[in-house]
C-alpha cells in the first residue's frame, strides 16, 4: 500500500517524556523557516540564551542549546571537560547515572562510581566518603532528577561537597529543569544539560546546556581536541556567542529553536517558581489518587520527583496490557519501567504543560478503570 | 524590553540551505507530539526508513535518520567505521572535505589527503594515484556535492576506483540527495550521510544516513567502543531496527521526523528522477540569467551543481550590502562565500522546494536591481 501523510493520534503524554506540547509551541514550531545566519534568527538565538539563563538561574555567558537530544547534551558536557588524565566520580542511582559512566569510559578517564540504590536519592555521605578516599578526583557528576526511577537527589548538597574537595560538577537536569527547584549559580554547578521535551514541554531534539566560567576556562585551556567535532564547544560557542560575527559551525535546527524560544517564554511568563509550585501541587493530587488505587510509590516521599511518579505494578497485573488499554481507549500514554524496574513499574509523568488538573483527573479515572479490568 | 513570541519574516531561501520548507511539511511538523515509543510512531519510523531507501536508491537495512544535523551524520559515519588502525584517504576540494579531515584527525586514524582545487570536482586520477601509492589505505571519503563551492564530483567513478583498491567508501551527500543523480547501491557507496534542509526541503536538524552490509559488518565487528555514545550505531540500530522490540536509546526528535516523513513522501510522489530533472531545468534558466547579468560561475559547466550556483562577486561590489538589500527589500536570502571564497563569491541555492520558476524569476529580478544600485 502506498505510504500516506502521517496523521498522529492526539495523545495525552504522561510518560517519562516527551510531555504534551501546547498548541502555542506547535504553532511557533511551524512558522516559516529562515536562514540560520539571518539577522532575525540571530536575535532570536540571543533571546533563547537569555531565557535559558532565566530558566537555569545562571549568569553563565556560555549558555546555549545543543542541536540534538539530551543524551548529546550529556556527551557535550563530558567530552568537552574531561580528558583521559582526569578522575571523575559518577554517582549512579539509575539508568542515566549509568549512561554518564559510559561517557567517562569512552573518554578513557579514570572513573570512580558511587552507587546508591535505584529508587533512592544519591547519598551525600557516600559521595563525601568517596572523595575523601580519592583525593585525585577532579570532577563529580550526578543526575538531579533520575528519570528511570523518579528519585530527586539533593543537588545543592552534592555540589557543596564536590566544591569542598575542589571538584567541578556536571549535573544532569534533563527532567528537572522547569519542574523542580534548580539554581545553577547558587549551587555551584559547573556544567549542566537538560532536554527540551520534559518540563519545558517543547518538542524533543534540543538540549539546553550551561557552563560556568571555570568550566569554560577548562574547555579553552584544553591541549587536545575534543573527540567530537560536532559537540566541540570551542567551535559551537563561536556560533552562539553574542559578540561580533557569528562563525558558521553547523546548521541550527531553526524551527525547533522557534519552539524552544516559545516554551521558554511561556515558562518566564508563568514565573519559574510558579511552575515548580504547579508541578508540586498537581503531583500531590495525583499521588493521593494513585495511593487510593492501591498503588505504591518506589521512591520514599521525601525523595520523590513531582514530575515523574514511579509506582510498582501490582502483583498479577499485566504491564503491557494495561498500558495498551490506556493508549487505545483513553489515548493516554504512561511509561514502562526502565533498567532494574523494567516490567516492575509504571512511570507516570507530570511534566511541563502536562502538569494540569484535567490530566491528573484523566489519568486517575483511566488507571482506576484499567486496574479494575485487569485484576 | 520584555521578550515577545518570535514571528519570523517570510523569506525566500536561496542560500546554501536551509531551503524553503513547504506549507505541507510545516503542517506535518506541527502535528501533535506523540511518544517516541508509541506504536504509531514506530510505524511512521518504518515508513521513513522505506522512503529513505527510495531516496538513496538502496536496499541497505541500516538506513535511518540521525537525530541531529548533517555534521553529526558525517561524524556518525566516521566514528562508527574508523579506528586508529585505519588509513583513510580524504578527497578535499572545499570546506566539507576539510571537515572530514578533522573527523579523521580526532579519531587518530592515519590520514592521506587528495587535494583538488576549490571550485573543481575531485580528480579521479589523483585518487587512483594516491591509492596506488598507499596500498594500506582501507577507506576513501569524499564530498559528492561540495556546498562551499558548487562543484559536483563524479561519485560513481570515485567509488569504482576505491573498490578496485579494496577500500570502503564514505560519501557526503548533504547537498546532493534529492537534487542530482545518486545511486547508493549501484555505485558501491558504503556509508553515506545527508541533511534534511537541502534538496529534501525539510526543516534543519536531521541527518539521513545509510550503511552497506559490509559497512554494517565493520561496525558490528569493532573491538573497541565508538568514541561517541550518542552516535554509536550499534546502539542506534536497536532503536531503528524493524525487527522485534525497539530498544530505547535516546528520545527521537518526534516532530522533525514527521516533517522528514512528509518531505520524503513529496519526493516519492514527484518521483526522484523528476526532482533531479526539475533542479537541472531551473538551474539552466537561473544560470543563463546570471550570466546575462554579467556574473561568472566559479565552477566549469560540466562540474556544476544545479542546486548550488556559486558566482564571483564582481569587482568593486560590496558583498554584504548586496545581500542585505536582497534580504531587506525582497526578503530574499542568498549565501555568502565560505572558506577560500569568503567575500569573493555568492552562493545561490536552488534546492528542493525552492527550485521553482517563480523563485528563479524573483532572484534574477532582485539581483539585477541590486547590481544596478551597487555598481
Amino acid at each position: 500500500m502506498a505510504i500516506q501523510s502521517f496523521i498522529p493520534p492526539q495523545r495525552t503524554l504522561m510518560g517519562p517524556g516527551p510531555s504534551d506540547v501546547s498548541q502555542r509551541v506547535l504553532s511557533a514550531l511551524a512558522r516559516p523557516t529562515i536562514g540560520h545566519l539571518d539577522p532575525e534568527f540571530i536575535t532570536m538565538m540571543d533571546e533563547v540564551k537569555q531565557l535559558l539563563q532565566y530558566a537555569f538561574k545562571t549568569k553563565n555567558e556560555n549558555t546555549m542549546a545543543i542541536s540534538a537530544p539530551g543524551s548529546a547534551g550529556m556527551e557535550a558536557c563530558f567530552v568537552n571537560l574531561i580528558t583521559p588524565d582526569d578522575t571523575v566520580v559518577v554517582c549512579r542511582n539509575g539508568v542515566f547515572g549509568a549512561r554518564m559512566i559510559e561517557n567517562v569510559q569512552r573518554i578513557g578517564a579514570k572513573l570512580v562510581i558511587v552507587d546508591s540504590p535505584w529508587g533512592r536519592a544519591v547519598e551525600p555521605q557516600r559521595l563525601e566518603d568517596t572523595l575523601k578516599a580519592h583525593p585525585q578526583a577532579n570532577f563529580v557528576a550526578f543526575v538531579h532528577a533520575e528519570t528511570s526511577t523518579g528519585a530527586c537527589s539533593d543537588a545543592k548538597s552534592l555540589c557543596e561537597i564536590a566544591k569542598r574537595y575542589q571538584c567541578l560538577t556536571i549535573v544532569d537536569a534533563v527532567t528537572s529543569l522547569g519542574g523542580i527547584e534548580l539554581r545553577v549559580d547558587d549551587w555551584g554547578i559547573d556544567a549542566i544539560y537538560s532536554g527540551s521535551q520534559k518540563c519545558l514541554s517543547c518538542v524533543p531534539g534540543i538540549s539546553p546546556v550551561s557552563f560556568s566560567e571555570q568550566a569554560s576556562e577548562v574547555i579553552q585551556r584544553r591541549s587536545t581536541p575534543v573527540q567530537s567535532w560536532f559537540l566541540d564547544q570551542s567551535l559551537v560557542m563561536g556560533y552562539w556567542s553574542g559578540k561580533g560575527k557569528r562563525a558558521y559551525h553547523h546548521t541550527a535546527p531553526v524551527n525547533s529553536l522557534y519552539a524552544l524560544h516559545e516554551s521558554l517564554l511561556m515558562l518566564q511568563q508563568e514565573g519559574i517558581e510558579n511552575a515548580w509550585h504547579r508541578h508540586q501541587s498537581q503531583h500531590q493530587v495525583l499521588a493521593q489518587g494513585l495511593t487510593e488505587l492501591g498503588l505504591n510509590f518506589i521512591v520514599p516521599e521525601a525523595e520523590r520527583l513531582p514530575q515523574l511518579n514511579a509506582v510498582y505494578i501490582p502483583q498479577g497485573i499485566d504491564d503491557a496490557s494495561v498500558r495498551q488499554m490506556l493508549l487505545q481507549e483513553y489515548n493516554l500514554e504512561i511509561g514502562a519501567g526502565l533498567g532494574e524496574f523494567a516490567g516492575k513499574a509504571w512511570r507516570i509523568g507530570l511534566m511541563g504543560f502536562t502538569a494540569r488538573r484535567e490530566n491528573v483527573a484523566l489519568c486517575l479515572t483511566a488507571m482506576a478503570e484499567a486496574l479494575k479490568k485487569h485484576r
